[in-house]
């Protein structure tokens, strides 16, 4: 049985927030990138941009391909080519041995760096981090009272249209489960064994990691609330009856607000299933006619709406920090919605799957080293790295010497250019490398984790587990753990998850005061019990503040996408460009997947 | 003599950036307010949003005359009446005498607690932070090897085009001396008495503190450096033959960028000295037209600019991380620069005003109490506050018990929107203000401060006073001081002054880390010496991570000044608000005092 059946609940009441893990923001259907780099138009000289404001025809074109992982005969799948690669060690022919040098050990350096070596590569990864690897993949483990609890920092989910990060923790051996975006019936559970990842191409061709199995999932109840305006109801009832909730933003609307978003988004809206000529032609022209526009002015401007009715969505849609970016992401994200996606999680947390990946790599990886210099030559790269004192937090630490220096013929560089922007490179990069190293604007995301001593939301016959409440309190979104380790009755809250401006509202607090307030919030939805409850063990990530990080992930403002994506990809001399900022699904872990594909394809001929 | 004259230098090529101080960002030429609060049009259930995306004719001319302000009969100079009453005590009649609590120890705050207690009233102002007054007027003092020098954390300058804080200034007995913008020559000094302030009316009235003086400023030699694309030459160069710096963005402009911002901006552009009536006819179709619209949108759709262009400009004039905010703060900036325009600093520091403001207040302030929930009744006002453990930058800290409760019959807030956020009011106050707490944009704003040994960039034939140099570093934008202690050979240097994404990309860091890479980005600039002549001394403020502060200023995004700004001055039950961010120069200080007379005008005579 497919989950599809299993979970008939409204479909536009399923929050579409809830797509989006930590590498997960506004991402895509498939992602960028032939092997050989980008085509590299010059932004130097370039001619006026058109009067909207957008990529011009053969631009965004070429940033359909990329986004829909197309070749540029627009006959090859490349997101096959990468599965058959990455999954199913289908390597290119052998190249001559080279020394690589990769700067970061996220999901992308790392990924590259397995690629190279199963290819005879010699590789060294270089992390800044002195005390773990994963970057923005990241478990919060043996911080709290019950050791058996763990909960995620960033990336938390793993989505059924992104097979590559699927398949990848299947062959690695990681046991995954379902995470419910939408809440189930305590103590319900999946039947079944846990099917095989499937991949079916445009070109006709079916890729899958095994046997179809039987496999069904919980139903959701909808039972997690929405509380907003001095009002408190639950997700099925809004969805069974909207106006109260509509009515209390001031809108006359009729339908959900999820709903109406839909209606706007209509007609550029690009099927995920129409003919894949289509499906580009599509594309192009949304980058051509709206890359250069906000989400707010969409919605004002071409889809007519009122101040109220963009409150609405924007509070219960999680689109209010985000108005002022571009509209190209939010359409992307809307795109790739289905009432048949399903979640998974990692047992163990999925820093398991950033650990497995280190574990090929022991003697591949130094940590503790920051990238302060880079020179190249016509030779060779050499790359200059200090070390740090301090914590991963940003609040004490400064750079110590001595100065260690690396040597190989390439570099992957995988930081995000939000860090890359403190090294200095020498000679200096392309312009267009330049500016996209300072103008790509990165989102904050921040999440405040508390511990309970009893799972109480479980309870009664309002329980749930998993799935997300919403509200217009400063925690905007609280989820629930999807499953519990056997013997605790406990369980870790995300009581408050939050991006862009309203990230940064929690960004200027100590950890203290966002335990605090986020408690204050869950009070709010669930009365004085939690005190009572809370063990007074919270955990809390501000990306923003991430020392290593330096924000969550790219998140494009009108015309970035075309003004500057192209060249955060392309190859500098023996310096090569991969990680989540360089892929067309950005702050996904499936983004940074492709990006190391993508990179290992263009190094190992070399 | 007059600065325009002693100042002769290429007006295009004076620094936009220069003009904005920490409380001083996208300011105005004058503000806000009448004495009975916003005319208060409901945003729940407004019509649909014009198809600019702007605001509506009514309320765009209402947000005009507020900017200027002018009052409801458009004969009011409302400017005139708040200096009279500020500066000359000429206060309304007396009204019955009542106890107001004010919240924030900031300029705003402090200013209506004075009013107040002048006109009769009982004052208790608390204050979250538990070891200063001041808000966002912070001086680092005693904290650089030499004890002498000090250097600002936040507001830095008072432009002349602002009468009420100069005025102010002036009757608390400080003493100011001029700000260089644009450097001098060392050794130089101003000539004569420091001038009154003088406010010419378009009434005809001009309203002065003290009797006209000889004065003269040093000439600017515009020395500083540009540093951009791996090329260097200083601020005089490029004005004279800008092509070899405009070519290396690609563009091929024979002007200065700044000439080519000024001519974009022309037909949107309202001249100060043009009749009051014209003035409001030509912001409130700006404001109709142009709210919804970005800067970029201006850039690309309007002005028909390229990417090239708009990088350099965005470099050279500091607007590249602000693109995607309202073009409206851009065009207001734009409107106020002027060649003729003084800048002052005020000797010890600009904390010692906000100092001055404190001395009448002693047994009116209660530091270290940080409201977290406000009930009004029918006949008071209750504030709950709780201490907090920890320290200001957001490390480490949390609430700590007991509640202290205060009791008034008024209350007056000043306080950021991000930090009333996290307040809990009761009852719920109305949907329009609640969503201008949620969604008001706050910038991002962060200074790193070093001290060296000796002012080596004074020295030689090309050695300069104050001014600042720009670059496509990291750190954009380094300050020099305009005056030095007797006996001092030393100084420090705001080696990098940022905002917004610039910002943010240090906001990550830890402060060892930003003083290690500001004093990388002077070496590029100066050389080697700047490492022998660190004295290892630092001081950095990020207003984002600030706790107290949560964010440097509130900056519109596009709709923002039609769609929010109206609600965040509207009187809430016994409720009154005032700070920068309900004032039409939001980040600058004269916003706040504006704000703060506004404030007082109502509650006085309730």
């Amino acid at each position: 049985m497919d989950l599809s059946t299993s979970q008939p609940a409204p479909a536009e009441d399923r929050p579409k927030v809830a797509r989006r893990t930590l590498l997960g923001s506004a991402a895509a259907v498939a992602t960028v990138a032939g092997a050989a780099g980008f085509a590299g138009r010059s932004v130097v000289g370039a001619a006026p941009a058109s009067r909207s404001g957008g990529a011009d025809e053969a631009q965004a074109r070429d940033l359909a391909r990329k986004m829909l992982m197309v070749g540029e005969d627009e006959q090859q799948d490349l997101k096959l080519d990468y599965l058959r690669i990455l999954i199913d060690d289908k390597l290119p022919p052998r190249a001559p041995r080279k020394k690589v040098l990769v700067v970061g050990a996220g999901v992308a350096g790392m990924t590259a760096a397995r690629l190279l070596k199963q290819a005879g590569h010699e590789v060294v990864v270089i992390e800044a981090n002195g005390n773990r690897v994963g970057g923005r993949v990241k478990t919060f483990k043996g911080v709290f009272e019950d050791k058996q609890l763990h909960a995620e920092a960033g990336a938390m989910r793993l989505p059924d249209f992104h097979p590559m990060v699927l398949a990848l923790a299947d062959k690695l051996g990681l046991k995954r489960r379902l995470f419910y975006n939408a809440d189930v019936t305590p103590g319900a559970s999946a039947a079944g064994t846990v099917p095989p990842v499937v991949y079916r191409s445009f070109t006709g061709e079916t890729w899958s990691n095994g046997e179809a199995s039987a496999f069904s999932a919980p139903t959701a109840n909808f039972r997690t609330k929405i509380s907003v305006n001095g009002t408190q109801t639950t997700r099925a009832a809004y969805a069974g009856s909207p106006r109260a909730v509509n009515n209390s933003f001031g809108t006359d609307l009729d339908g959900t607000v999820s709903a109406a978003v839909s209606k706007a988004f209509e007609r550029v809206s690009v099927p995920g299933d129409a003919k894949i000529a289509d499906q580009l032609s599509a594309w192009a022209e949304i980058f051509e006619k709206y890359d250069g526009h906000s989400t707010h002015r969409f919605l004002t401007e071409e889809a007519g709406w009122d101040l109220a009715r963009i409150q609405a969505a924007g509070t219960l849609e999680n689109m209010t920090s985000r108005l002022h970016y571009s509209l190209v992401p939010t359409l992307i994200d809307h795109a790739v919605i289905s009432p048949t996606n399903r979640y998974w999680e990692l047992e163990g947390g999925t820093a398991v799957l950033t650990d497995a990946l280190a574990k090929d790599l022991t003697n591949d990886l130094r940590l503790g080293r920051r990238m302060t210099r880079l020179v190249q030559s016509e030779t060779g790269v050499t790359i200059e790295t200090m070390a740090e004192s301090g914590d991963e937090e940003s609040c004490d630490g400064a750079p110590i010497g001595p100065v260690e220096t690396f040597e190989g013929d390439y570099a992957i560089i995988t930081i995000p250019f939000s860090a890359l922007r403190f090294c200095s490179i020498e000679p200096l990069m392309s312009y267009e490398k330049r500016r996209a190293v300072t103008e790509l604007h990165y989102d904050s995301a921040t999440k405040v984790l508390l511990e309970f001593k009893h799972r109480f939301w479980e309870e009664g016959p309002n329980g749930f587990t998993g799935g997300g409440c919403v509200s217009d309190s400063p925690s905007r979104f609280t989820y629930f753990p999807s499953h519990s380790p056997d013997g605790s009755s406990g369980g870790v809250v995300l009581a408050a998850y939050t991006w862009s401006d309203d990230a940064m509202r929690w960004d200027s607090l100590t950890p203290g005061e966002r335990y605090a307030f986020a408690l204050n919030d869950m009070e709010k939805l669930f009365g004085r019990q939690v005190r009572e409850q809370f063990t007074g063990v919270g955990a809390t990530q501000s990306w923003a503040r991430a020392r290593y990080a330096l924000g969550e992930a790219v998140m494009f403002t009108p015309g970035q996408l075309h003004e500057l994506h192209p060249a955060s990809r392309t190859v500098e001399g023996r310096v090569h460009f991969a990680g989540e900022h360089t892929s067309l699904k950005p702050a996904w872990i499936e983004g940074a997947l492709e990006s190391a594909v993508r990179a290992f394809l263009e190094v190992h001929p070399r």
